[in-house]
């Protein structure tokens, strides 16, 4: 096999060489779509709390079973849902310096496996936050006949409209973090091969 | 440095062989806390499944306006909590021979990537699916004066002490499934390097 002299003087195989600097551009590319990821989620997380923190419509009429006001407020699943995602949001703000410095310096392997665990604990508490509103906004659709549970959305249709459309940022933000973690784990596992 | 002959005839530092060696037991300890976490978690959701699929109650009386049975089919969440449950415990149960091999054949990384990836998705589905039928139990416990829901847990209270056991197991299931993929991530890493 062809061979050359490394940096330290030892002759290293040119095949060897020539992987790890594929490698290494693959790495960057790797770090740029982190960072890519990493803004579009914290973006949807982000509208999904607005959206739903600010949903709210009030009723032109009432009945006496019917309800004047409806507000996220009302349901504690949706007030856990904007806390959830507004916490998400704010870790994925701060990961961005450390997202950039793994572009930079590539050669760092413990920041980045700190950093996945945090991306893990960060994904189980955007999609508990979504799932948990999802059940919510499905019941406020459907309503459920043997609960006795009715469903409120044919009066309150444009907030409905709102607490549905903003689950979709929250879901989005969830697939983010799948991709970001198989990302994390193939980089760690090319940087230390 | 202190050097030794390798196999292959080169000259090795002693103390990366010593280190080797350590890594060696500690990723097999790995291994073998992967295979019981792996099996706490099947059972857990096993468990999960079949307490949520016979929880059922029928009201010695009535009135005109509560109900005579509760089953587990009457909520929708419910039923994709015992199917979500089901999937990810069967999925489990088919890991544990992948986990074994883990244990006796270290060397293989690609293998630990794939069934990393499998374990992320069936930890996305193990929350999707205890999140939604917890927020079903509050509802059920706690009712939603806004909404005009009604509690039914003063009723069916046999019913609802059974469904809200079951999302112990579930819960448990996602935070085996976060060690596990740490516990590989770190293994990945180790082994690699």
């Amino acid at each position: 096999m062809a061979k050359t002299k490394s940096e330290s003087g030892d002759e290293v195989p040119l095949g060897s060489k020539l992987r790890n600097s594929i490698g290494e551009g693959a790495r960057r590319g790797l770090g740029i779509v982190d960072l890519v990821l990493r803004v579009m989620a914290a973006m949807a997380t982000l509208i999904s709390a607005i959206v739903m923190g600010t949903a709210n419509q009030t009723l032109p009429f009432s009945t006496q079973s019917s309800q004047f006001k409806a507000n996220y407020k009302d349901l504690p699943m949706f007030m856990f849902f904007v806390l959830a995602n507004s916490i998400v949001c704010g870790y994925l703000f701060l990961s961005l310096p450390l997202s950039i410095f793994h572009i930079m310096e590539v050669a760092s392997v413990t920041p980045r496996l700190i950093l996945l665990i945090f991306d893990l604990m960060a994904m189980a508490l955007a999609t508990v936050g979504a799932s948990t509103a999802t059940s919510v906004v499905y019941l406020a659709y459907r309503g459920n006949v043997a609960a006795n549970w009715v469903s409120f959305c044919s009066q309150f249709d444009s907030f409905c409209r709102r607490i549905s459309g903003s689950l979709i940022g929250s879901f989005g933000a969830v697939l983010a973090f799948m991709l970001l973690i198989i990302i994390s784990v193939i980089t760690t596992f090319r940087r230390s091969s």
